[in-house]
């Protein structure tokens, strides 16, 4: 049984791990005969947003604690991550990647990323395991590694910055998956897309049968 | 397209929704030609639970606006709730359900039910119309309507709760679906087992086709 390391952002589509993205991505690794292990940083949120309103409200959350939720408790400090005990790794989608675990939303191509995810990546890159990337989160492999070659889909703006870090982006619609095969890299587009949860689930159903399919 | 309301308890297994049951209902509803709205009362949570450690912290959270989370923004208080907009009702689980829908986690048979709840619960009925409930949600039924016939599995604690309140219990494995037709509700166990995500899967897909042929 291959073995998946899921990174969560937190719990919410404005200012965490997109709800949908990662429920749906831990059904495809289950349905495709595959397991998985959650984590995410012990870190704070960048802010915590209103969801009914899409505002930023006065409170602190942390990024580890409100993933926890997603998890239903399961879930480990991302510090203690370790490649050599997993098969794959994933990223969800939802702005907390994008604002938590590196500051792309806000400094677009001149982002940093958050030392936890970059070690992750860097290492599973290292030993040639697959990584996925939901949603936005594929600004992480463009940012971390030499040329990646990713999708989020048609967002201007976003492939600019993809761009910007010296990424390739390859425009895609619903449910496609880029596999950039030098870096053994994976990604679909999911809600960058104007998307519903029929489409975000062809979405994690295909990344991951790409993902277990290229271990065969 | 049948149109189902969605009532949600905030959002995270040990105070809120249960977030897979809630995420894979909404998916099971689209896949088999359905559509939704999700609602969730205007109140405040009983209370914050760490979910990294499954204790109450010093924090105060609204179920509406923690249930946008799972929604993406797209909800409604359930005060705005009309069953002549729907077809058919369904409520997932979680301790959300048993701590803020009512207090069936504190008081058991003698819990009393939220009023919008209630509401919601008592006018789908009258209207003839299919409720559905996962997990604990059945506590709900038991308390508001007459002899409702429900599951929530084989856990025998909340299993006399809801014969204590008139109800009537049949014993249920992962999957199964319990259509009380005197009253037209559907139950399935969900997370009331010990169960994963696959089974969840397995119940949200079996309680919505079940309710939707029972409208054929």
């Amino acid at each position: 049984m291959k073995k998946f390391a899921v990174i969560l952002a937190g719990n919410g589509v404005f200012d965490g791990a997109e709800i949908q993205e990662a429920t749906l991505t831990l059904l495809s690794i289950m349905r495709h005969g595959g397991s998985y292990e959650i984590f995410a940083p012990n870190i704070n949120q960048h802010h915590v947003i209103d969801h009914t309103k899409g505002e930023a409200v006065n409170e602190t959350r942390n990024v580890l604690t409100e993933s926890a939720r997603i998890a239903r408790g399961n879930i480990k400090s991302l510090d203690q991550y370790d490649e050599v005990n997993f098969d794959l790794l994933i990223i969800p989608g939802g702005f907390g990647v994008a604002k938590n675990l590196c500051d792309f939303a806000f400094k677009g191509a001149d982002c940093k990323v958050d030392s936890d995810v970059e070690h992750a990546i860097r290492s599973t890159h290292a030993a040639g395991k697959p990584i996925g990337a939901l949603c936005i989160a594929p600004v992480l492999l463009a940012r971390v590694l030499d040329k990646a070659r990713v999708t989020i889909g048609e967002e201007e703006g976003t492939i600019a910055g993809i761009e910007g870090m010296g990424g390739e982006h390859i425009k895609t619609t619903h449910g496609e998956v880029i596999h950039d095969t030098k870096n053994n890299l994976f990604s679909t587009p999911c809600y960058m897309l104007d998307a519903n949860i029929l489409q975000i689930f062809e979405g994690t159903e295909n990344i991951i049968k790409a993902m277990l399919s290229s271990l065969e």
